[in-house]
């Protein structure tokens, strides 16, 4: 019987290449999704279009209204999404916490289904700077999630596989595209249009854009600008 | 101006208890509940009630639903709430990952309105054994807030307070009774009854009933049995 892994899907490049990965790897997937109340909700269809792709055991999206309190340029239409570059420092995109909200609910849902293994798709290479995608956040988050829960208790470990700590764009997608990742597929883009085309102009367009080019790898995203 | 903290209220004793605490230490306090499908959704509108009554400046009601994965007698109608007594290890009614789960919200809440600390009712004497409720549990919880915000990577240090942790349930209640809590508005019943009756034998109703025994003070729940 394949071993259970829960795996985060936002429908962008790096978790699809994640889902890909651990898929490869020989784990029967349940993909999570969050509908956050995230600018470019968007991206929520291209999570199940992956896990569809991949065959995932199920796919499960979890509601929750980020938007209720803002502070970010993803949950509040009072602050808008830079598209003048990359910076130094944490940009207005960051949402508080995210990253440890969606991974105490893939804990609680691993915990539940039998799961150890954990995969999520951050990197700190080609990223913007959001702290919860920082190895050692990932290592506290997993000693946490080992100390706060009847699993860790009986002597369970969890383990958070971030395979793409380390990598650049460019090589995220030279291994994606190996694993049979349609990147078509996929939304990056954290303000796109009406049609769903991609801005071009945000960070994560950017970051897309610029790891194609340096994978030598044709971009098959949809821009508007 | 007061400093802000975020005050996690179930609308039991021990959250209500922490409530008056913050108040009388001086925080303004943004109270922030969660409707996560449990089985006592009356302790909701007991937490409204306490917040209410100790004029929280906020008092936030996040919704997410964990029945949808179930894997606890709080969260699944499937999985019956033990009334025989207390026994050694933990019980059923343990929700995977449950306060990992509120914390990250609580973090979130804190980072967008500029508090550094936050309140939590945890208790490792007269508790359920759940793990999450622990002192080390506390501790890596609170490195992976200041790890994965840019608050944290900015050098500001969430504090989570426990001030219950070592205290009995007669403490607790000689401790709220001193500072104005009136028990009266609060549920701890897991299983109430559809008049709002505490059952009077879940594990929660026999932790309260001995905490107030113990105290010398006047139960004022009403017990169906």
């Amino acid at each position: 019987m394949k071993k259970k892994a829960v795996v985060l899907l936002s429908g962008g490049l790096d978790s699809a290449t994640i889902l890909a990965y651990a898929v490869k790897k020989g784990f029967e997937c349940y993909a999570i999704s969050f509908d956050y109340g995230q600018r470019h909700r968007l991206e929520l269809r291209a999570a199940g279009r992956v896990a569809r792709h991949f065959h995932a055991a199920h796919h499960f999206t979890v509601k929750i209204d980020l938007r209720k309190w803002g502070g970010s340029a993803l949950t509040s239409s009072k602050i808008k999404v830079p598209k003048s570059g990359i910076h130094r420092g944490i940009p207005v995109t960051y949402v508080p916490a995210r990253n440890t909200i969606f991974l105490s609910f893939a804990v609680a849902w691993a915990e539940t289904i039998g799961a150890k293994d954990i995969f999520i798709g951050v990197n700190s290479l080609d990223y913007s700077g959001y702290p919860d995608c920082r190895p050692q956040f990932i290592k506290a988050f997993a000693k946490c999630a080992n100390l706060g829960t009847k699993a860790g208790d009986e002597g369970w470990k969890f383990k958070i596989h971030t395979p793409l700590q380390k990598l650049t764009k460019a090589q995220i997608i030279r291994l994606g595209t190996k694993l049979g990742v349609d990147y078509s597929l996929t939304n990056s883009c954290y303000d796109p249009d009406s049609k769903g085309r991609a801005c071009g102009k945000c960070d994560s367009c950017r970051l897309r854009r610029k790891g194609f080019t340096e994978a030598g790898i044709k971009d098959p995203t949809l821009y508007s600008g």
